[in-house]
């Protein structure tokens, strides 16, 4: 399999470092060849149809801050569609930075893809957060294979554990911590008995919380991932614009120590049902599965038979993102055989 | 799908409920058309190429405790494999009493099933523990499916969840409750301050525990789950015999006091790894996944890549476990196609 990665931030390394650690024993255990065949960031693209090797991607990355600069097979100023529109490949892995404006340029990187018959695997929630039926429309009439697992929990499944592994059952609702950032901030802010600000500034100093920490603090990250789980568990048919948002930067710690007295602490929940589309601080009981701390993600899946069932995992991370982008890459290929 | 259930206890009877609540449904998104070819108890069969009513079977079955009672289709003093040789069918379904001594009857029948060519889907812990290697083997060498989540955490999923799921990561152990007879035991002498004989009897007025808890207790049931468990996840050979297992009924409540002044629970663990087999009574923090009450189990499967990832879900109930076997069930239809 011919894999094209478009994106090299951390995620895009992740998926190299992931590549170079296990392709050995996925070609054993799935009988499936991943080979590098581009990869692209801002800067340009290295490509080769002999496969490139992961591990000089990444510490040409690292030397340079460029993939062009990897050893003969570099290439500057090439766009990212430009080397999709002349790389044979079979696999498009679309990790560019989320933009949750108008989805781009990822959205137009996997209807590229789609329209030329390429699989695509994503962690990118734009385009899944703006425009998700137009992009399963796509993928259909191509008959290809659109995976986005790593969109939504990082490393902690939920979209193929609904689809795949709870197959018998229906799903109701799910109702989830899906945001590390905010959830590391709330817990200490309970443990410490911290202001907000604080806080966040310390998340920043430890490299959780970013320098413009919006998307994180402000629910758009969550809100994004509610979308796509309406979406995709749920099968309606809804956008960003319909997510009802609250964040966490009005928080003080006396709300924290309250709740904490009546048994209670205070987590950003994304709430998805048929009735409800929300991200919003609420009230979660200590003791339960939403009492995790950290970066902790956690969800629960409503289900008509199975009653609650509820998973927990590292919400983020860089081989850890990637490593739900290689369980989807795996399954992409056993759908193909 | 011609299915044939062998056993109609508690699992059987939820495998007919949820065909009943699911077949039109299952029809309509997997094409799967899921027809109830025979169902055999301890008093004989109902057997129909035209396929059974599974509400007339639940009925039949209430009123007179005997399938073969069924309108026109019953047959007495006829047993599960005799059945099986006589019926055509695509799917075995074994749901008999777990027996651990020697694993019958459901090593015959599901071996049976396997020579003539049939796909099994099975809730049934017994073979699983004592010939896991032979019935994999077997298996293999006939081409045929075999799946068996429900064996481990009734609707709480872990083996697809491992196997496919998390298809990109390798599980290096997995730590769990995966009782829940003596979770709730444990709970509830933790709240309530009561001596081991006094809660045990309390679970068994509820239903909760059997008349004979052994198998619950004991950590048999547990040990078994464990077994299946290194076998499938971390590619083990290993049977029940190789399991260390202690039980519960040397708690106190004075240790579970001691233990909850420190902030920790004690809970029955198993835990599978290359270098541990075993069911013990260990401590937990509260306030981890592993503090959860009631009946429900959890499982954390500590990965290469995706660090830990836990399940928490209910590790029994008649229709709860009938989940487990019917997503089973349409991933044989899957594969099949």
């Amino acid at each position: 399999m011919r894999i094209c990665i478009i994106g090299f931030g951390a995620v895009g390394q992740g998926v190299a470092r992931v590549i170079s650690m296990k392709r050995d024993k996925v070609r054993e255990k799935y009988g499936l060849d991943m080979e590098l065949v581009a990869v692209t960031d801002s800067t340009g693209a290295a490509v080769s149809e002999e496969g490139l090797d992961p591990d000089l991607l990444l510490e040409t990355k690292k030397k340079t801050g460029k993939v062009s600069e990897y050893p003969e097979h570099g290439v500057s100023d090439i766009s990212g569609l430009e080397v999709m529109n002349e790389v044979e490949y079979d696999c498009l892995v679309e990790v560019t930075p989320t933009n949750i404006e108008d989805g781009e340029p990822a959205r137009t990187h996997i209807l590229a893809a789609f329209r030329a018959g390429k699989d695509v695997v994503t962690s990118n929630k734009g385009p899944l957060a703006l425009s998700y039926s137009e992009l399963i429309a796509e993928a259909e009439s191509n008959s290809v294979q659109f995976k986005f697992e790593a969109s939504v929990g990082g490393a902690m499944p939920i979209l193929n554990f609904a689809h795949e592994t709870l197959a018998g059952c229906d799903i109701n609702s799910v109702f989830g911590i899906l945001n590390g950032t905010t959830n590391f901030i709330l817990s200490r802010m309970a443990k410490e008995g911290s202001s907000y600000e604080q806080t966040l500034n310390e998340a920043q100093q430890l490299g959780i919380a970013e320098t413009n920490p919006a998307q994180d603090v402000d629910g758009i990250d969550a809100a994004c991932k509610v979308v796509i789980l309406a979406n995709s568990i749920l099968g309606r048919d809804v956008s960003f614009k319909d997510v009802e948002i609250n964040g966490i930067s009005k928080i003080t710690p006396e709300a924290i120590y309250l709740a904490k007295k009546e048994g209670y602490l205070i987590k950003l929940i994304g709430e998805v049902s048929n009735e409800a589309l929300e991200v919003s601080p609420r009230l979660v009981r200590e003791g339960s599965p939403f009492a995790v701390g950290g970066t902790l993600n956690v969800a629960t899946l409503k289900t008509d038979l199975a009653e609650d069932v509820t998973v927990v995992g590292k919400g983020a991370g860089s081989v850890e993102t990637a490593s739900a982008i290689l369980s989807d890459i795996i399954s992409v290929w056993k759908s193909r055989r």
